[in-house]
This record gives C-alpha cells, structure tokens and sequence, in this order.
C-alpha cells in the first residue's frame, strides 16, 4: 500500500510513528510544511521536517516533542555572549549540528530536497521525506503591537503599529499571545512542488492529514500550486486536530481564529471541505459532527501513547479502504 | 608608546600578553595572520585570529595555546555522524559560535576587519587586532604523495602524485610529516592591506617581530602588498622563533626547509634582512649570531611563564629605544 501524508511537527510526527506501527508494511511519504522554517544565524532551520526525521529516526526528546534527546546549549549561549540572538529559539548543540550540514548544502547548491534525503541517510525514519517545496515559502503573521516607546524618548505612545513577523517569531517567542490580524504565506504563489511530490500523490492509494495544525501546517501545504488539486483527485482521510473545542496540541485556536474559523472539529472539516477530504475522524466528544459529503467517524483521537495513536492510524486506514 | 606587532597563532598570542605586561600604558595594534584561514562546513575559520583573541580576551585553553576554555566538541561530533567532516580539525562548541557569528557578518558584507573588531567588543583583548587584509588569502602548500592506489583498483602505483594542500591540512592533519616542496600564497598579490594597517604601521614607534612562523605566519603578512615597505621604514625589533636550531614550538623547521632556508637563529635573521629589521634577540645559546647592520642581543627566549615572556618583552622594547 502506497500511504501519503502531509505533516507538520510535533504532532504529525507522532501521528506517523501511529502510522507506521499499524501499517509497517506499506510505502510511506511524508511531505513536510516549510513555511515555519527560518534563516537563524545564518543558518537554514526547517523545524517541521527536523521534528519529523528526528522523531521517526529515534533522535527526538520525547518529552518536549522537539529538538534532539540529550541535548546541550554551549553555541547558543556562546552566541549571546557575543549579543547574537534571537535567544527565544532553542537551537541545541546537536541541532546546530543539523543546520550546518543543511546551510552548507544549500549553498553549495543542492535543493532542500535533496539536503532532506541526505539528511535522513543518517536516521533512516522508515518514510520517504520531501519537503513541499523546494522553493522559500515562509508564514508571516500580522499583528497589531503598542508602540513601547518613541524615539523621543518619551515613553509610551498607546499607539499601535502594524507589522508582519515570521510565524516562528509570533509562536516561539510571542507563544501567540498577540492576536493574528491575518496570516500571510510569502512566496507560496510562485512556489513548485518540490520533485516527487506531485508523482507520491497521483501514485498514493490514500492520503492522510494527520492532526497537524491545519492553518500554518496542512493549510501551508496545500497553498503551494498544485497540491490542493493533486490531492482532491485522491481518497483523503483527514484526523481532527481538535478534540471538543481544543486543539489536540499546540496553539491552533489563535491560528483558526486569524482565518476566522471557529475552533471545533466541525467548523476544521468545512474548512478543508468534502471536495478535499472524504473521510474525517473526530473524538468521541466530537460524533456530532456532519458534513454533507463527507464520511465522519468518531474514535478516541488522544495521541496518549504509541498503542493509541497506532490506533488512530489504523481508524484513518479503515476508513480509507472503505471510501475507496 | 605606540607598537605595532606582527602576529601569528599560539607563539604570537603569549608573546603579546608578555607585552602587555612589560608595557601596560602602550597603545597595541596587532596585525593578525590570515593566511591559515579555512572555511569548514561552510564557516569561515581564522586561528591565527582567534588565538590572539582569545588568549589576550581570558578565553584560551592555557594547556593547549589554541581554542576556548572549557570545551565541549558536540556539533563536531553530530557532524562526523552526518558523515561530514573534516575530523581533523579540532573544532569546539565554544569556537563554533564564533565562527557562526563571523560567517553571519561576512555573509551581510562586513568586511573581516570590521567582523573582528565585533567580536574584539566581547573579547575585549586590550590591544586593537586587525586581520593584515580583508582580502582572501590562503596559504597552499605543495606535496609529493605516493598514489595510494590506481582507479582500475590495481593497488598502489608507487608513482608520486604533486599536489597543493590547505595550510591546515598540511599542519594539522599530516603533522608536517610530508616535506614541503613549496608554499604558495594564493591571492597575496591581488590583496590589499586592511583599513587601519598602513595607518598603524606609520604611527608607531616600533614594530615587533614576535617568534612566530617567520614563513607562514609573520613572512604571509609581509607578503600583503605595501606592508613589507611600510614596516621597513620604521624601527624593527624580531624575537627569534629558533633556539639552539629547534623551533621554540611548532614546526616552524618544516616550513624554513620549504624554502630553502637553515632553521637557526642566524638564518633567519639573514632571511628579514638588515634592511627589515634592526634588532634582533636571539637566545643565549645563540649569542654567535652576526648579521651586518642588525643589533643582535641574546637573552633567554624560552616564554616558560609569564614573567620571562614579559622579560623578552621588556629586552625587545629596550633595543628598540637604543636603536630609535
């Protein structure tokens, strides 16, 4: 069975071990979101795909959910010593490690993709791993700031300003404290699938949306010019990455509220909609969800342990055959 | 007082912290080596530079004259996990962050001049360092190697193979262990002295030759267009890097054979010339030292600790005002 999923981060990556387990069979390929990834230090930082290899290669701290197990801070620290930030972005040690094989590769003119494929010979996840694209599509969130002082001098203005900042910025270090006023995908219209993309979904016998974030994540995705078309023609089944009225995981509230989607199981299902996803599995607090075209099925969605979330997988996989 | 000193790597750097004790109210401008620069996993690499930094700025492994204090070699070994090297090049978490921070502002268009005063704002070494040019220049050094095996996977050819190497990969990685045939400069002649080079060397009252490589340390910044003439004009006190026909550390021998030249005392006191230098300290055991129109003083050379280093120091300083 050929299985393609799109995923975001921490909880894609989770959802695709689950995967794994109830299909070790199957010819998984993963494409990952770009959008979150960031020029830090002069260096090239794709979190999503990281979180994904690091997770399914073994690497990841399992409790925080990114980054790398056994982890140290000396460059970043060193770093700041030289008053070189940001420092609200945990890059370890080992992480930089990562970065620097990347940065290195792309400057010498390899495509991210190829950089992922070399990347993940070392951890061997068990998918095949593309990014999106291959192209800089970057999530830029607008928000409204007070003004914290004015070049006078004089202190606070209460005026408020207007400004675009990286996702990365507004999720990492803002914790999206500061309401989205709308969230913009820089260079996603002019962006191509990266290769073997668009080839890993016309040959999918399914497509799966794990419960990743589906604004800044699955959304991203599917923003890149071919994707969403790529994907209708496919049976999809979609894991609600909202469990009665709360995101799973992470801060998908402030990101469906930006796009002026409500925070529920069923308002995520609209969104994505019957002529993209065929079958949607909500929470057992959620079975009363309904959409007209769409086959809904409620099951207990909490990602508590790799028996459960094998058991997701394996719910979005019945699903799937059945639509077929 | 206003000295200029020409500088290599570890030699240079305790020279120098010697120097600041025997003239603790002297303005110090260092004109720094760059000829060892490399780039590594694509960050740019100055030892020379950052072992002056370092050991002036309280930051140097003591034990071992080159690299930070306290340090770890994660990213390094993350790197080799990743099969990328090199492995030879002892390259620290600590040192990273340096790196990391230079290559970022080279990358913006600073020029090495400007980006080693940045980092100088941490370090705070007490003296002014300047790289001699903000212009690539790598020292190459020609080997013979036996082929070590032929592509129709017959074994070894026992033919000699002639080719350049890194600096670094000669030194660090061979030991020096293959003679030189020779040692290019790439980009010297094309290379302009750094801003605030010329400028230095006019002002000052004397110019210091630590004992530092006379050939890829001190004989590379020569090398840079106008320095050699610039430095000619003023009064010039060497230290001699040869004791007893041994270099004082390093493998400075190798690099005098490479060109021809004896490793003792006199012969490179005959290699700058009268017409460079005016005075010369040798060690005791090489009082025999005549060059005609040098002043040739011996002392003990041997830099054990930092009252002796501060002594040559002082004896260096003392022929220079006899000579002024």
């Amino acid at each position: 069975m050929r299985i393609v999923a799109l995923a975001g981060g921490i909880g894609g990556a989770r959802f695709l071990r689950g995967l794994q387990a109830a299909a070790p069979a199957a010819e998984i390929t993963v494409i990952g979101n770009t959008g979150d990834d960031i020029t830090l230090f002069g260096l090239r930082v794709c979190p999503d795909l990281d979180t994904v290899m690091y997770t399914l290669g073994g690497g990841i701290n399992e409790a925080q959910g990114w980054g790398r197990t056994d982890e140290s801070f000396t460059v970043k620290e060193e770093l700041l010593e030289y008053g070189v930030g940001p420092s609200w972005f945990g890059l370890g040690d080992r992480d930089f490690a990562t970065h620097i094989v990347r940065t290195q590769m792309l400057a010498a003119g390899y495509p991210l993709s190829a950089v992922t494929e070399a990347l993940c010979d070392r951890w061997q996840p068990g998918v095949r791993l593309i990014p999106m694209t291959d192209d800089q599509v970057e999530t830029h969130v607008v928000i409204d700031e007070l003004d914290t002082g004015r070049s006078d001098g004089a202190g606070w203005s209460g005026a408020k300003r207007r400004r675009a900042i990286h996702f990365q910025e507004w999720w990492v270090r803002l914790r999206a404290s500061i309401p989205a006023e709308s969230i913009a995908l820089v260079g996603a219209e002019d962006a191509k699938p990266a290769p073997g993309v668009l080839e890993a979904i016309e040959a999918a016998d399914v497509v799966l949306f794990p419960p990743s974030n589906p604004v800044v994540s699955i959304g991203t995705i599917l923003s890149v010019p071919g994707v969403r078309a790529a994907v209708a023609a496919k049976t999809v089944v979609g894991v609600s990455p909202i469990i009665g009225g709360a995101p799973v995981r992470g801060m998908a509230d402030a990101c469906l509220t930006a796009i002026g989607v409500e925070t529920s199981a069923q308002a995520v299902a609209e969104l994505y909609g019957p002529e993209l996803v065929n079958g949607w599995l909500v929470a057992e607090a959620d079975s009363g969800v309904r959409v007209d075209g769409m086959e809904v099925r409620s099951r207990p969605l909490l990602m508590s342990d790799p028996e459960a979330t094998a058991a997701i997988a394996r719910a979005a996989l019945d699903l799937a055959e059945e639509l077929a």
